[in-house]
Formats: C-alpha cells, sequence, structure tokens
C-alpha cells in the first residue's frame, strides 16, 4: 500500500518550481502526492496548521511537516 | 541515466528527520542521491554555498537548493 503525502502550496513562483523539482521526484511507487492550494481550498488551512505546517510550499510525509524554502506564510493565505 | 541530487546537512536532529522522511522517498530510479555532511566535510561548503544553499537540510536538485526546514545556517558550520 502507499503512504499518503501531502504537498500543501499556494501556486507561487517558489511552490511551483518545489513541486516541479521535489514534489515529482518522490518514488511513484511508494507515494501518493495529494496537491493541495490553499489559496483556492481556504477550508483545509485549519488540517495544514493541525499537521504544524507554517508556511508554503510544504510537505506532510507521515505526519510530519517539511517546509521548502519560503513562499507564503499561512497566516497570509486567510 | 539517473539525475544527481545532492542532500547536504549536519548530523542535526532536523536534518536525520528530514533524511528519513523526505531524501529516502526520492524515487530511486530516478535519482542518484549523494550525502554529504558539512560539519565534516569543510571543504565542500563553497561548493554548496556557490549552489544557493543557505542553511542545512538542503537539497540541490538539477541546480536548484531546496532548504528543507530550518537546522543549521551554513556561517554556523564554517
Amino acid at each position: 500500500m502507499k503512504t499518503k503525502a501531502k504537498y500543501y502550496h499556494a501556486g507561487c513562483p517558489v511552490c511551483i518550481e518545489a513541486e516541479q523539482h521535489l514534489a515529482e521526484a518522490l518514488d511513484p511507487w511508494r507515494f501518493d502526492v495529494e496537491f493541495i492550494h490553499l489559496g483556492e481550498e481556504k477550508d483545509r488551512l485549519s488540517e495544514a496548521e493541525a499537521e504544524g505546517v507554517k508556511s508554503v510550499p510544504a510537505f506532510v510525509l507521515e505526519g510530519a511537516p517539511f517546509h521548502i524554502n519560503f513562499g507564503a506564510s499561512l497566516e497570509d493565505l486567510k
């Protein structure tokens, strides 16, 4: 069974660069990556916050948040 | 041919967490990941700086730096 991974972004240039290089580099045999645009899916902001996400772009892998560079803070997306 | 990726770290807890979750999640069919401990391989600090790395842990994928969370700044490793 694949591990579910989340990639939170907001369509920003930093987000797109990280998506193209890193999110698409994950092993497709092991990970099922869900892409969540927090600028458009604002009802998922609280879910991201509960997982420890402070800014986008960020991955959540096995419950742990990994912020990639800095695109925008979650506060700015509210 | 595999794409060469670099993972710069310093053995710090944040570095180890990112390594276990993210560095090992990369597709092994497409990426050949080199792990570089900048605390021990100080002669490679200038190489990391030239690639735009400001802190560890960080990936360099196809020439682009991706900082993961924050473990230590490169300045602190000199």
